[in-house]
């Protein structure tokens, strides 16, 4: 098998695993009972915390854990619009978000939310100036991702929090920072913004776990509400199992990072290659994360080249894969403009820091002869 | 180590547990990628559905993935009560309810939603004329637990929902059914409920992982929008390692229930002998979860007590561990009209299917040592 779908998911680091294994079979116990067994996942769960919060840069006590970004996404959105609802109505975002940032927010208009998006420019960074020209007094919410699931695109965060604060200081700014673990150095004591979004299982750790990044200083409404958990803030028994695994992956996430160089190269080659087979590349190499490339062939459906492709053993993607099946193309490309044969069109090819140069020579060895056969 | 904390958390079958490591580490893919290895992960997932839905005698699409009880008990309190405001604002409940519900409706009330409390009798059952006589028009939802998990007094599910139906047939009904599973022989097709919740690790599977049954005609506002997943309902990727190992859980939880003939008779005789060493039971013995049973012992605090044991390497519990941390003593035994000094000295056991006569007599020998060193 040659994984190349990284973007969607990623396999386990195997001390991460491990971890995994220790807290589920061994120290299984529930974190809040008081009695020892309760009180050894109860530090687990708190090193894990203590251990993102370090690496992150910011403080433990800012860390809630969640069943991942979609959650997480959903809690920092809503749970604004509603704390806010008496300030302002108005939130801004941009159309090439992850569906879990566009369809709340199309639910949150549904109820009378008024969300407004930001012009992108042709590879979905967001336009400085429209961004700076749209901020009103009503504004409550600012919410963008880091990197485009789908193409890769780098939103400049930090000149955005810049002028969120400059135009309207008490604007929340959230960020989706779901892509950037692991693909780049992202770490929160680099951005000041108010609330941030990770998924576990895109950095190489457990599915359904993540954590939501909450400033000391941001109060707002919990999404689910229950037991004493997270503060008050988050009720439920915590996941220790995939939380301890998480701080785990985290780190060995940050630890492989000098392999984004490495995989850096790989990717630009294969773009190379990829235009010497006809492809047009819609990935801004010089500003993505590392590991994503995305193209399309003229005449070719993107479908049709992944399951080819998934004949032979070799995994890539044709958009997003929370929201590749039953539509039709890339909603990212069609939002920038693209045509609906390009949209169509679209593949993923989304690396990680265990992919090898060999892997990716032999995927595009047979994606040559992939398109001879489709192109027949 | 001899764990009678069931009722927190439930220790995983090693069958379970093989489950949760060939997803995580040999078929790890998202189970929304169209490619080969992504519809092997979306198989397993319809696959754990399947046999979900099969065992509780309902179907498939009935069956909503979450990320566990306390997701759920907010998805069906707040989808309903955001969904029907225009029709009523009318909640009934109960105050003997865990946390999740009881916190969830706080925040309703916070909003401007009416929550109504039913009576209970002395141990915590639902008063049946009571509700009948509260129930309006205006009444979108009743929630109860089938048992509760303090003290294990099981509610009349069928006659509740009877009543809710003869009295107004658009109210819906949803049943925190936490405590059920495992316990006593608890479908779904037995009870015509509206909504249900559960939570896998309280039937020996993993942690952060859980379900919702929501009826085919019962619509509601979602809890977390993004994508296209659990039929638009659910976003985020699923968590499919946990999704197939709790399948297996439920499914052995069922196997196993013969057991709880053999639990209930170590329980009952367990009662005698915590009354011979001075316990007051709380527990109704002909009307309980029958692996449950709390207790308090006049002058003694029960977190000495659950703490005394945990010394020793026995681990029990004073009241939910979801409310045990930071509170003093039992909220439940104060809504039924306990002293505090009674509240603060309860004690909960809760056996599981795997626990030993053997064990329970060790842990009574102990408890025994325990409280004469105690009351010296």
């Amino acid at each position: 098998m040659i994984y190349l779908d990284n973007n969607a998911t990623t396999i386990m680091y195997e001390e991460v695993f491990q971890i995994l294994q220790k807290y589920s079979t061994e120290i299984y116990s529930n974190p809040n009972s008081i009695h020892e067994f309760g009180v050894k996942a109860d530090v687990a769960m708190e090193e894990a915390r203590f251990k993102i919060a370090k690496i992150m840069g910011v403080m433990p006590y800012e860390i809630y854990f969640t069943s991942g970004a979609t959650e997480s996404i959903n809690w920092a959105i809503k749970g604004t619009a509603l704390s806010r609802k008496k300030i302002g109505k108005h939130i801004l975002s941009s159309k090439v978000e992850h569906s879990a940032t566009i369809n709340t927010l199309s639910y949150l208009n549904n109820i009378g939310f008024d969300i407004e998006y930001v012009k992108t420019d042709d590879f979905g960074k967001v336009d400085i100036e429209d961004l700076e020209s749209k901020i009103r007094n009503d504004t409550i919410l600012v919410t963008f991702m880091f990197a485009n699931n789908e193409i890769g695109t780098i939103n400049p965060i930090k000149e955005i929090q810049e002028i969120i604060k400059r135009k309207n200081e008490k604007t929340l700014f959230h960020v989706d920072a779901v892509q950037a673990v692991g693909k780049v150095d992202f770490r929160l004591k680099d951005y000041k913004c108010d609330m941030a979004s990770f998924s576990a299982h895109k950095f190489h750790g457990p599915k359904g776990i993540g954590f939501l990044y909450k400033k000391e200083s941001t109060l707002i409404h919990p999404l689910i509400t229950g037991g004493t958990q997270e503060r008050g803030q988050r009720g439920g028994t915590q996941n220790v199992p995939s939380i301890a695994a998480m701080a785990k992956a985290l780190e060995l996430s940050i630890k492989e990072l000098y392999e984004m160089d490495r995989i850096k190269t790989i990717r630009d080659e294969l773009a190379k290659d990829l235009e010497d087979l006809g492809a047009n590349i819609v990935t801004p190499l010089n500003n993505s994360t590392p590991n994503t490339i995305s193209a399309f062939f003229e005449g070719l459906r993107g479908d049709v080249i992944v399951n080819a492709l998934s004949d032979e053993d070799i995994y890539i993607s044709t958009s997003a894969a929370c929201s590749s099946k039953g539509t039709s193309g890339s909603r990212v490309l069609k939002e920038l403009g693209y045509s609906n044969k390009a949209a169509e069109g679209m593949v993923r090819i989304s690396l990680s820091s265990l992919t090898t140069g060999d892997e990716v020579q032999r995927f595009i060895n047979i994606l040559k002869n992939v398109l001879e056969f489709l192109r027949f």
